[in-house]
């Protein structure tokens, strides 16, 4: 199966602390469920590494980009006619939105953290919520790469690999190639 | 709407140094995607006050368990006739197993961290992967809430609040009451 869809990420209003382990979560999603990158502005360059590692040992090219800023990010975006889908729980429910937002070719899919701007609200063609209610950027994420998705994303092949998993109903079977 | 199934969550597998951020987002989401209550073997005590606050401010009446240990959580979970499902990357494509899973109404949904013993894996009814690809336990869950309740979930009344979301299209509206 090939996924048509150009689909990127960019990660907005991260904390002081910086949350590596949110990042992390974030850019795995992204690269599982069928994103090509993943913007982020700020980020222990561990988190380089370990895509890195992920790829070779696993498949594909997905790739963070760190240091735009996010403002540069959506400009560019909206400029090469990427729609700009904004993840808040203030949004329009998903599943009103979900119909439209399937019809569209290339996105700029923006997550953010505790503290996002009110430009990134108008500047976004899409807000959209996953529940009005608190919960987790990686889990809205997921759900709205699965729905955009139409769940294709899940029989994704992610091409030559140095491991892959064969699925199985009780254990653990890996092929190493 | 009302939700029919009963739902529970079981973490699994915790690293040696706590990951509360983790463990706060499983919380989160298994909350706001309609599980009643999710078990947690060993965590800090902020988390049940994030929680506490949490319903106290968007409504509902979700639950943490602590303390329990897992194969009591599991055995008990079967013997009261709930399908015990393991989200695991080596396990069955979710889209092979999603329409069994629909049929379900007594759920045990357990959630493995890096380290988890082979006995679940045995123990559990469904082994479930949600790509075979490494990701986040937090996406992996948030996607299989979402397509074993066909979406539902997310259109869910958590009842009597004190702060409500007005959903918008451009920017931030919350009812008090």
């Amino acid at each position: 199966m090939s996924l048509t869809k150009s689909i990127r990420v960019l990660r907005v209003g991260q904390r002081y602390v910086r949350d590596d382990r949110t990042l992390t979560h974030l850019c795995l999603v992204s690269r599982a469920l069928g994103a090509e990158s993943i913007y982020l502005e700020d980020v222990e360059k561990d988190i380089l590494r370990t895509l890195d590692e992920v790829n070779s040992t696993w498949g594909g090219s997905f790739r963070a980009v760190l240091g735009e800023p996010w403002k540069k990010v959506i400009r560019e975006a909206k400029a090469e006619g990427r729609a700009v889908v904004h993840l808040t729980m203030y949004g329009m429910p998903l599943p009103e939105k979900v119909e439209e937002l399937r019809g569209l070719e290339r996105l700029l899919i923006v997550v953010g953290g505790p503290k996002v701007p009110g430009k990134v609200y108008h500047d976004a063609d899409y807000n959209v919520a996953v529940t009005s209610q608190p919960h987790s950027e990686i889990a809205a994420l997921a759900i709205v790469l699965h729905e955009i998705q139409g769940g294709e994303e899940l029989k994704r092949s992610f091409g030559k690999s140095r491991l892959r998993i064969l699925p199985s109903a009780t254990g653990k079977r890996v092929l190493e190639s």
